[in-house]
């Protein structure tokens, strides 16, 4: 802030950046780059003494770093969302990720990612309570004929009581993404042994697969085939599971949940395949209208839980775009409706977020709250 | 290869590269580059279009790139070893990870990684048997005050037989790398699946931690303590292993081995706790004298496997420096005096290797076919 002589206070916004910055939780060891601060802001730093010109490209916008004399360059962005974000560096046009964060698969390309603090952190904070397993599955698929990886959470006290059998929930990334997204990113692990320890949501089994979606051409959607990945889901990876896992393997205890593009695939699978499962959950994507349960074959009976949930940003552009509900309608008008047919349906807005993980945390903690328990 | 007019051949060897490059197998999904040929030479590619200046470093060597016309820059290391290397890129003088490689922890940051196929990569191919899980466990350390965490590897069947109770094998990274090493680069997953298919090793379990040896200064090895990882592993680890996974939990049934700096572990503590291991394995680092023999109680009695290796290359460079005699004896003269006393003592060379993975990789093939048999 700069005092004029004239006493009128002149605050160019792109200036007042306050100096709290911290290194993110998501920083590789012993990394003192990249930092986060209160508002938000991501400040990057790499040493490139003969570059020309160095940017931080983060949330589609690219931000000028600027050089010292020792070669190092430094720069932040604006405010960013509570949450994760994907981020990338641009030295002299080359895009390459930045050595100083972990890495993450999203954008169809393993790259850097940072936390930006949320007000609801606790949620997925890593917390002295007893802990679930994530584990890789290694397992064949005669129908690609191909070795396929699959991770599964196991909740805290799976290996305790070897008697007892858990239900399972089929959990898919979205868009651009893989089988690693939902534990790397989303936490999903931490999100469900918070809410263990708390009583709050009954232990179940976790399945995260790869969705085949990344042959998909953007914008070629509407062309997309459910076929190969249904038949690897429902014939190949549901039967492994509940062979090698203590599984209650009736449809009542079978559930199917998906952010974006995995929420489309969620709606195609599950319509489909009402005898195998009886809790739907579909994140910033697809909604249910009663046009489809009316197409579908007893429905009501067997459907015990449809969660709908968006962004509040999500929720917002919306509204600016009234040709949405050519797409499978208003999701928000779609759960009502499902709700005033006498269907226990849920539609969820995550607070001041967009289409991004903060949004899927806060879906996967509310949607397991309400799971399996109908 | 040039043909002149009188005759002679002119070959700049610099220049003889044989043009069978194909995409890595550790590139990430759908990424052409980085390439390597039948030579084991390594080819990048970035595009970079203002850059001035860039270089691929591998194996302590860099080499320039050349651009073209598109601004995209190429280029290629000399022959590397069969196995896996790290490496990095560097741009207008920013080292950097190549945005076409997977990412590995090693050399203390996540950074590419380069498979150079080699002629037994059969012990590590990903095949259609019967496959383990690999686990993240996260466990509470009361003396580190945190929660920490391991990856378990349990075999094929493990999930069949709810009354079979397992061995285990404790395995340690190097200096520089973490609990994921062993099975992103060792692949350790997959020696044992293929092992186990071919009848050729005892199902066991394996737990693989953080060693703790990154705090350690370069250098500063003879300083180090090994108390602090000894009560993280010792005495909450094992503990917490054996109340969560179906283990044999006598010492018979329990082993230990490291490569590098964790066979420096290894030896440490096995030896400061032989009524809890019997079987010790030492890669590419310790190895145990008829000294250290005498001074153990009853090493005679407890101890039912000792089985050292070294990469080909490391055993020459051991010729050229006979001070390393200074450093706990010549590995194979130590190892073949226990032998002399009835020890059951095996020494491995891993064929033209040197410290790297792919003499790991072999050590745990070899070592695991005779571990848990006496």
């Amino acid at each position: 802030m700069i005092l004029l002589f004239n006493g009128i206070c002149f605050a160019p916004k792109a200036q007042t950046v306050v100096e709290d910055f911290k290194p993110s939780s998501t920083n590789q060891p012993g990394k003192d780059y990249p930092m986060v601060n209160s508002e938000g802001r991501v400040r990057v730093q790499i040493k490139a003494p003969e570059a020309q010109h160095v940017q931080l490209d983060i949330s589609a916008v690219k931000y000028d770093l600027v050089k010292d004399a020792s070669g190092i360059w430094t720069g932040e962005s604006n405010p960013q969302d509570e949450g994760f974000h994907y981020y990338q560096l641009w030295i002299d046009g080359a895009a390459v990720p930045d050595p100083g964060s972990l890495y993450f698969y999203g954008a169809m390309r393993w790259g850097s990612g940072i936390e930006i603090p949320a007000h609801d952190q606790d949620i997925y904070a890593l917390k002295n309570v007893p802990h679930g397993q994530v584990c890789q599955i290694l397992f064949f698929s005669k129908s690609t004929n191909s070795v396929r990886r699959a991770f599964v959470y196991t909740p805290p006290d799976y290996d305790k009581d070897l008697n007892k059998q858990y239900p399972v929930l089929y959990l898919q990334h979205g868009f651009g993404e893989d089988e690693t997204g939902w534990t790397n990113q989303g936490k999903a692990n931490l999100i469900m042994d918070n809410l263990i320890a708390e009583g709050k949501a009954k232990p179940f089994i976790i399945v995260m697969t790869y969705g085949m979606t990344n042959d998909i051409k953007v914008g070629g959607l509407r062309d997309f085939d459910i076929k190969p990945f249904q038949t690897v889901l429902v014939d190949e990876l549901i039967p492994f599971i509940d062979t090698n896992f203590r599984t209650l393997s009736d449809q009542p205890h079978r559930a199917m949940a998906g952010l974006s593009m995995g929420s489309m695939e969620t709606k195609m699978i599950t319509m489909e395949n009402l005898d195998k499962f009886s809790n739907i959950g579909l994140f910033s994507g697809a909604s249910i209208s009663m046009d489809d349960v009316n197409k579908a074959t007893d429905f009501k009976q067997k459907v015990k839980l449809v969660f709908v949930s968006f962004g509040g940003r999500e929720i917002e552009s919306m509204k600016n775009r009234p040709s949405r509900g050519a797409f499978g309608g208003d999701p928000k008008e779609n759960t009502e409706a499902l709700k005033n047919a006498g269907i226990n349906a849920h539609f969820y807005v995550s607070p001041n977020t967009a289409h991004e993980w903060q949004s899927w945390r806060r879906s996967l903690y509310e949607f397991a709250q309400l799971l399996f328990k109908n």
